[in-house]
């Protein structure tokens, strides 16, 4: 167990275990704990780690007590609100929040104060959740890195753009946190930090109010310390807040779906494969005689003309995606340039001069391209019940460099669903195995998710 | 000609004609008019008649002038931005910009002054456009109707909710102005104001930066004196500001299309035909009579089964556009609702009432009712040059009531083009022919109107 943040972690994924809303609710109802104990807990370990970890952008402490309070009183009247009444849940800075800033990690937005909640905080506010601050992200969502560390070796990043929120749950802070992802922002962060992750189906939980609304690659993402409270939580958001207006929204009960062991995978290796490390391809091929070991059947490229197919598609998820942003990011970032370019860090304006050389055409031809690549994405995560890769190409890398997307790129530009099951680890820090399917398919895959996380803890 | 605004106004859809900027560039070219010049005459209209008229929430005079300067002397180089360099435009008030407040028709946004643009006016500004002020709208679009009165008859009203772009247009204080639609916000407006208008193909026109990016029903609107100007304009901000995320954006040439007479129209009845004015019918029977003296085929629900069944479809527009907009209003307005219940106007706060009752699952059920009615549709629009139907039950009524929105309400929620053509009139005031056309048939649909307000004109 992490009780102390280490110069250099002594991660084991096999015994080290983050916090976990949904298992404690029976104590909650049963009288033996309470909301408002569990909330204390959380801080406690917050005045503790945080200075060396640094992933709240603002603390609500007195706001979450009330709510705790408030929370705790429901269960003692055997009412409680939802799923997730009580639950302490860290926000990402690029979501609008009505009780507290919303500053993008930006200069350009010290000191904003919205008089709205975005949609998946105004109901999950409404059903009890305790909100215990903004955590750190990078600037506009694509700036500089954040100031955050990881928690299992600080000289390492946490990753990005979601650093806060990956760190706070790493770090035992809270069991839960809001994230989003438009290029790697959720599954590198989750990676990097060890937690379980859900970037949902495209559209699939409500973005507006946040800074993911702006883009096609952009989603809410779900971080947490068990699948469980990753999937209770999304869901539950999507549920009220709705999918994006138009979308129907995450499919799924709003419980977390049994384990469900898969038949069959489909291995990938994506473009990152060329670049990960030794020692992350050695810990993924281990998993994946694990699993057939298991009696799961394990297809690639080797076996099937249409996969090999489809990888030589996914080998060109990084340049689409940088087709595809280039135009859209232009919106809302060129106003803000023209605002106060010096409060815009060097990073952000050197793609803002890319984006002026991307024409509509140019765009819709790179959309065209995307309806041909989640055709063939379908027709392949259909055929199986999951596929599997690296999330990262190996662990955080040491310095604050937010380390590659390359893993993350193709879910992104697909809106197919990812999860992260923090089952892997290389230098005593964690490491990520990322499962893909089909649009819609995220409860399955969570579902596929529980099953190959309990194995690997019970192997 | 209206030089003033009458009690009762001597409209004359033959002769009266509005502000065309299209067709006064040549002379900006040529040397004998300018923009500056152009706008000054927009200024002594908003002068003499905006006392009575009320369209203007916000006038940005000042700015208005600095801007068109810069234009004039470009033109006097030669060299022009765009073919909308020099326009003076009006902003419907629930659209960001940067150098004007944005209220949102609410005490809730008293002086709200967003440090940006909404995508549209950040792009049409970089080309040159002017923009004169804010317009007036109702209360977060959907409030109790705005103090703008017509033009044509101060008892009346304009319509909503782009009352004040429509009024702004139609007495000749600017050219062109943007509105936003999300049941009937362009067409009716337009349709009482004797405005052309286009609400294009759903998400072809990016709506982020405005209220309109909430709801799945809404859409950025463009009214003009002309359709040479609200062509080229809508399709000059699509160009830049693409279309929303995601969506290949509005297509076709920015220079206006040529006159384009239709082989096969198909007339519609629409819900609205049971509740519309004999004198409506008569005036638009008798446009149908000399479209068919012209030599244009019109087909209806007695010539072919399936434009009965589509007709029997449209009749529950109105139902499936609450099922949907009923769910997806809840954001935000349930967050301002909290904030500040005082602030809402007891329309809306109604609304939202019913919103509590709707479920995502009968949501995702309108939504699959409205995909079912969407291929239907695009399977009769398919087959003919355009759909012709009235734009309101007649013309604007006695009152500031806005009006019916029963004709308007399918355009909403099936995302097709639709464009007001004013050449209709009843009470010696506007009411307007309504086009629609297939998703994506914007630019064809546009080209069949220039030629059906030719053959009007000149008959």
């Amino acid at each position: 167990m992490l009780d102390t943040v280490a110069p250099a972690g002594a991660y084991d994924p096999a015994t080290y275990r983050m916090l976990s809303f949904h298992d404690q609710r029976g104590r909650f109802l049963d009288g033996s704990d309470t909301p408002r104990a569990y909330l204390e807990r959380c801080l406690e370990r917050i005045e503790a780690l945080e200075p060396a970890v640094k992933a709240w952008a603002f603390l609500n402490t007195e706001g979450a007590r009330r709510a705790a309070d408030a929370a705790s009183a429901r269960y003692k009247n055997g009412a409680p609100l939802s799923p997730i009444d009580g639950m302490p849940i860290g926000i990402k800075d690029l979501i609008e929040t009505c009780d507290m800033p919303t500053e993008y990690g930006s200069d350009l937005f010290r000191g904003n104060r919205p008089i709205r909640d975005a949609a998946i905080i105004y109901f999950t506010r409404q059903a009890g959740a305790v909100f215990v601050g903004k955590t750190v992200t990078v600037c506009l969502g694509g700036g500089d890195p954040s100031i955050t560390r990881n928690p299992f070796d600080t000289r390492r990043t946490p990753g990005g753009s979601s650093s806060g929120t990956a760190a706070a749950v790493a770090a035992r802070m809270v069991p839960f946190g809001f994230g989003t992802h438009g290029r790697g922002s959720t599954t590198r962060p989750a990676s990097f930090c060890g937690t379980f992750s859900l970037k949902p189906t495209y559209g699939s939980i409500n973005r507006q109010g946040s800074w993911s609304a702006a883009h096609s690659l952009d989603h809410i993402g779900s971080l947490g310390g068990t699948l469980s409270d990753v999937w209770t939580t999304a869901r539950f958001a999507a549920r009220h807040a709705g999918g994006d207006p138009g979308h129907p929204g995450l499919y799924g009960a709003v419980e977390p779906p049994a384990p469900h062991k898969p038949a069959r995978l489909v291995r990938l290796d994506m473009a990152g494969w060329a670049v990960a490390e030794d020692s992350a391809k050695a810990a993924f091929e281990a998993r994946v005689a694990a699993l057939k070991q298991a009696g799961v059947q394990v297809f690639s490229r080797h076996d099937d003309p249409a996969i090999e197919a489809y990888e030589q598609l996914l080998a060109r998820m990084s340049q689409l995606w940088q087709a595809l942003y280039r135009f859209e990011m232009r919106w809302p970032l060129y106003s803000y340039r023209d605002h106060d370019a010096s409060k815009l860090e060097a990073r952000l304006l050197r793609g803002l001069a890319e984006g002026a050389n991307t024409s509509q055409e140019t765009y819709r031809a790179a959309l065209v391209d995307r309806e041909h690549a989640r055709a063939l994405h379908e027709e392949i995560a259909r055929r199986c019940d999951g596929m599997i890769t690296l999330s990262a190409p190996g662990a955080a890398p040491v310095g604050m460099d937010q380390g590659n997307a390359i893993f993350n790129e193709p879910s992104s530009v697909l809106g197919a669903p990812a999860v992260n099951l923090p089952i892997l680890s290389v230098d005593a820090m964690p490491l990520g195995l990322q499962l893909l399917g089909p649009w819609h398919g995220d409860e399955r895959l969570v579902a596929v998710g529980r099953w190959m996380a309990e194995i690997h803890r019970t192997a």
